[in-house]
């Protein structure tokens, strides 16, 4: 029976997977996680609203029912298309007919990896975890510290990044320190708290129109944001961020740095070029065909962030989840129309629209001819988001936290967790002996 | 003002904490983390049933409006009685007039501390993730190996010590293995996980009747779980347990080892011991006065599990939630009385009935003159917990979760998480090489 492996189970991986239940196939899904998680949600498990577990599910429960298919635990390092056959880095291979590639996108540092140390951002559930602990751990060590100088600059926080993450965490970050923890300290008020939103483009959320981005500025002002455009961040050391505006250089402290800047190909895209001849755009994404393949492997495909898909309209289409769901779906169908002697077509991305969330009850919505913003668009936002969310795994609960969260101001899964606690020096809790 | 030091935020320093909100007094809680954690379900965070946000809240909200009271991240290490004060590891101090210990119990190992990689317990959250990772891991490191000898070791589950928390992980292993994992792999029948429960004395749960015992022996074999009393371990050796049961002693390849078989007092009994001149008993608890305090410090209280208390019946009070909250409560009532010159009296515990739950639909449950066990135990043992849990923060969403799950069987929380996902090596990830 025709093999299809699937590398990665994001999107793109697992939406490829669905569409081939009742195809004539094997299916199997490799993951070096065992589970899905829903990305798009990920910021808010970063500030405490939910746990990892509720926008997670188990790939083998979301595909347990799906005979045709099996789930691997395993970290796919090596291609070998004259052998037809994938490498684990265990050593062992599985061969396959057909090889869909999702491996996704990790964060872009432009050259100065070094500092993801200092500024980490958020693709796994460990990094929105360690995030999650620095935010927490820089109130707490305000509301030790007895200086006002150092007290001030661990109640800043600097997002780098103006893009959908970034404005969701410096959303979210408004939302904690002016809302949620008002009540909490008695040492410090959580209201003095300064959060820098840095975009090196003249506006946030570039992608969208331009009004809806002055839409999103505005509400993340009045959310108590400071949205800084045209400016760049060029040096991050321990706790101090350096950044240009045109001819001005500025240099502060915070507590907090978080990076939502960028990404770059996840290593399967040079491993595709090397092995497979694949070519790559600047940040190692793959150039596909207009049917997702690769141009001299037919039965290799690329879909969902790491590919790079220049058929449709002046730019290639955006990494989100809607692009990687219906490349998924189209390479499915491919392999189903090949194997049954049927015509094939090129994909066509369907663009249903984009969303971003900005805060508590603030988001910006691009239809295309409807462009909203403010509650109507979080309301949508939020179905939007559910309704994806409940298709993998009935996640209610979810729901019923983020309503009960909604009306009580509560963020009740602000754990500062990790196996070294005590060991693990942060920004936040070095910044004492730093300033 | 009279200053009040609690140093633990569990469920004795929490509710004494509580009692105090509208005392004349001040208060600080401080505790090493920043959650107060119901400790009762942790078990169920270890088998992938909830996430730990789901069990835990942060102190600052649950004492926010409580305005007397200020929470304090921090280690204690020190208490100087003759300054009356407790000194952090920062080497900051804060004084106090009256001092409540609550810092409970770790694990103990009996001498065997070099057991604890090999088989960890669950006392912390950290804790009980490492456990999910290493329960899950070990499903999915079975589902790739073809030797089914080691296949057979890498689905044996050895849960040593059979009090209710080691019958509640048993209990929750089964219930993994046999329902809801059960169509999940391809290549193994989780049908086939071997799941032993050892005990050194002749009965499981023996703090309960012995007919409570015998019906929670019977609930375990009926779920799967082979339960082996009287029997001691010897030695833990990378996945190989030894055993010894009257004369014969037998060694068994275990992919995963939990530990659930003693406590012993954290460090601050020593403390206590050394700096105030508290007596402790074998596994170091500060055996207590008839009014919590030490013998020779009035001001000073032990309250929750590093309490031993026994001045009422013929055995200490157990560790359990109900004894550390009305302790906790009893001393705050006590330094209250003192500070309005009112007499006050001996502790006195009110013993409401214990539970222990074994599985998806089964408890026991000791009221003194009602017992029960089956399915309306269990029923009463999810509305107890159920209450508890809501009294602290409205988790009103860890209610839905759990009816959910219940009907669907779903699992949803078993995420294999940990920074270094690929280099820890567990047990089950190197039993291939072991064996």
């Amino acid at each position: 029976m025709h093999q299809v492996v699937i590398v990665g189970g994001g999107f793109g991986g697992l939406y490829a997977a669905q569409q081939l239940r009742h195809a004539p196939v094997k299916v199997t899904l490799i993951d070096r996680r065992n589970f899905h998680l829903f990305q798009p949600l990920l910021y808010q498990v970063a500030t405490g609203g939910l746990s990892p577990g509720d926008i997670a599910s188990p790939l083998r429960a979301i595909l347990s029912r799906q005979k045709n298919t099996s789930v691997l635990l395993g970290d796919v390092i090596d291609i070998e298309p004259e052998a037809n056959q994938v490498r684990l880095k265990d050593g062992s291979t599985v061969p396959y007919d057909s090889l869909i590639v999702a491996t996704g996108v990790s964060h872009h540092y432009f050259g100065n990896e070094a500092w993801a140390q200092q500024a980490p951002g958020i693709k796994t559930v460990e990094d929105a975890l360690e995030v999650r602990r620095r935010i927490f751990l820089a109130f707490e060590a305000a509301e030790k510290e007895t200086d006002p100088a150092k007290r001030a600059a661990l109640l800043t926080f600097v997002v780098v990044g103006g893009g959908p993450t970034g404005v969701e965490l410096a959303g979210s970050i408004a939302d904690l320190a002016y809302l949620t923890l008002k009540e909490e300290f008695r040492n410090i008020d959580t209201g003095e708290t300064r959060i820098l939103l840095l975009e090196g483009m003249d506006r946030v959320l570039p992608p969208f129109p331009p009004e809806l981005s002055a839409a999103a500025e505005a509400s993340l002002k009045k959310a108590g944001v400071i949205v800084q455009t045209q400016t760049l961040v060029t040096k991050i050391e321990g706790s101090e961020v350096t950044m240009r505006r045109g001819d001005s250089v500025e240099t502060i402290e915070a507590g907090t740095i978080l990076w939502a800047a960028g990404v770059r190909a996840s290593k399967m895209g040079s491993v595709l070029a090397e092995k497979a001849g694949a070519p790559l755009d600047r940040v190692g994404r793959v150039l596909v065909e207009s049917d997702l393949s690769l141009p001299d492997h037919p039965n290799i495909f690329v879909v969902g962030d790491l590919a790079n898909f220049a058929h449709q309209g002046d730019k290639p289409l955006p990494g989100v989840a809607p692009v990687a769901m219906q490349e998924g779906k189209y390479v499915a169908k491919l392999i189903k129309q090949r194997l049954a002697d049927k015509p094939t077509q090129s994909f066509q991305y369907k663009d249903g629209g984009s969303l971003a969330i900005i805060g508590r009850n603030s988001a910006v919505v691009n239809l295309g001819k409807i462009k909203m913003s403010g509650f109507p668009a979080w309301l949508l936002w939020v179905f939007v988001h559910i309704y994806y969310l409940i298709e993998f795994d009935n996640k209610l609960v979810v729901m019923t936290q983020w309503g009960w969260n909604y009306f009580t101001r509560n963020q009740g899964s602000r754990l500062i967790t990790g196996r070294d606690v005590e060991k693990t020096q942060t920004p936040a809790a070095s910044i004492s002996s730093v300033l």
